[in-house]
């Protein structure tokens, strides 16, 4: 099969190159994957540069965390899936490939009406969202979440799931135009990012309450400012970092209106709680798929041989929703 | 019935006076008890001096926080106790008074063979340790759980319940001798404060792993520390502030290692939280009291009139368990 393998350019810089190489191996308890689409993940960037190694047990050339494809061949023991099945799902890593091999409970049926583009740029952003917002974050209906950026795919992801499950979000951006595509996605509260204390304008904004959650994707200096806008139990989930610093704790805020603080990240866990978590999209998730009430988010489509375009087009930072590439097989 | 009152002395200084009072209302799920002895606790010194107020609903100018005695009035609905069951628990304020009046389902009973001045000496402790360490931090049989300090009321509650409940504890303190009673109490590995890099400390005393929970009532000084001996998806649970200061909050740290941190207080819980905690008290925790694995930790017992004297025997921070009042009816 053909994948993207990380290499370095003449110059020593890191790069992909498109490689023939043997497919990857297929356990009892496992599907091979024929990969139609390939979901482009920041982390791919990051691991490409050498700044996100791939967890232990993974083939770390081969960059990509979410594929969707048709199984083409079965483990002995596997029960859930049949050669001919159409699944998605997410990967520890090795999806920039035209096969990709997971355990079977890991890979997830692409809800009906769903073409392989759409099902590639589902798996990361929604489970991110709602593992962050609702399993980590102990979201509930009618409570606030605040997200920051509203505006990535994770976070246009966060607003779709606030809707579609009964809870209420404010939600931020540096660019008045891209609050307004998010407000078009349901975002309840649009906040432009410095225009006045955030703080206050999230207290305004939910009745003097604050946020029972904050998805935050910015770090070190947007914490202050997250703490200072939780209600009385609140929960800040911290699944990135694309602002630099630290950020200044104190003690006695935490007590008094006892606050909750986790960081969280999607790819370095054990199998077992990948499993969870798809099993978890499959029955929760996967049914608002079918009903329009959650939405894939493709914003930009190239070639499985364009991956190095993606990537720049990545960094230029003009989409809204996902990029995706679109594997033709030989 | 006598109440201690908080009130000023004639330099304007904070202070309590002993007078006579109206005995607290008695409503329909409530019981009126017959109080025989009070724990003393550091809030309340907190509360004389107006740094703690009492929360809304409860009389602010009665200081207290846990009483054991004998229900001497049942309210028309209750079930749980009748006139004559020795009771002990947690209220919002006001325990130190002749007669204290609370929801039936906050009390509990009292473990048989204990009295009234063991059982006053309970509550607090063992069900902030119990409450912060295995509900909110998550601690599980065979984890690694350290404690700071591990020589305080709070804290000797913590080492004896992970002792008793199959976890492994790490406990420091400033005192090399409090630390060896620590450990005639069931601490695993006592840890002197300051006599050394605390992270290697621990990374060493766990073979490298570190604690999946951080019991910590030291607050800023101790934050970089604690979130360094914390192993992958370890939980800092901040229950006090004895140090001043904030802490550094590294985003990279929490994100790498899926960290969780929380702020706790007992005191501040709505009336559904509380009961919630006191039945699982009465459940999980007072058989143990019955088999001698948990004990009571009384250190002084004052009598009811000399509370002055068993605060500034707190002050003094000599003792190593729970000052307890004895209240003797006239």
């Amino acid at each position: 099969m053909r994948a993207w393998i990380i290499d370095k350019d003449e110059d020593g810089r890191p790069t992909m190159v498109l490689r023939e190489v043997e497919p990857p191996p297929l356990g009892p308890a496992d599907v091979r994957v024929r990969v139609e689409a390939i979901g482009v993940n920041r982390a791919d960037l990051l691991q490409v540069r050498g700044l996100y190694p791939a967890p232990p047990g993974v083939d770390p050339r081969i960059p990509g965390l979410e594929y969707a494809g048709t199984v083409e061949e079965v483990g002995a023991r596997v029960q859930l899936h049949k050669v001919g099945d159409r699944v998605m799902g997410l990967v520890p890593g090795a999806s920039y490939a035209e096969q990709v091999g997971t355990t079977e409970r890991e890979a997830i049926p692409v809800p009906a009406g769903m073409d392989a583009v759409q099902a590639a740029a589902v798996p990361e952003d929604f489970m991110t969202a709602y593992r962050a917002m609702f399993l980590e974050g102990g979201l509930q209906p009618g409570q606030w979440v605040l997200i920051r950026p509203a505006t990535a795919g994770v976070g246009l992801a966060g607003v779709q799931l606030t809707r579609a499950l009964g809870a209420r979000s404010l939600g931020t951006s540096r660019s008045e135009e891209r609050l307004q595509e998010a407000v078009r996605r349901g975002l309840d509260v649009p906040l432009l990012e410095g225009a006045g204390p955030l703080p206050e304008r999230v207290l305004q904004a939910t009745g003097g309450e604050g946020a029972a959650v904050i998805l935050d994707m910015l770090g070190g200096a947007a914490f202050a400012d997250n703490l200072a806008s939780l209600r009385l139990e609140g929960s800040l989930v911290m699944i990135g970092r694309m602002t630099p610093g630290t950020g200044e704790l104190d003690p006695g805020q935490m007590l008094m209106r006892r606050l909750r603080i986790r960081g969280m990240t999607m790819r370095a866990q054990p199998l077992e709680e990948r499993i969870r978590i798809a099993r978890i999209f499959h029955e929760r998730l996967a049914p608002l798929f079918g009903t329009g009430r959650l939405q894939p988010m493709v914003s930009l489509v190239h070639a499985f041989e364009d991956a190095l375009q993606a990537h720049r087009d990545m960094l230029d930072n003009k989409h809204l929703g996902k990029i995706v590439l679109r594997v033709r097989q030989g």
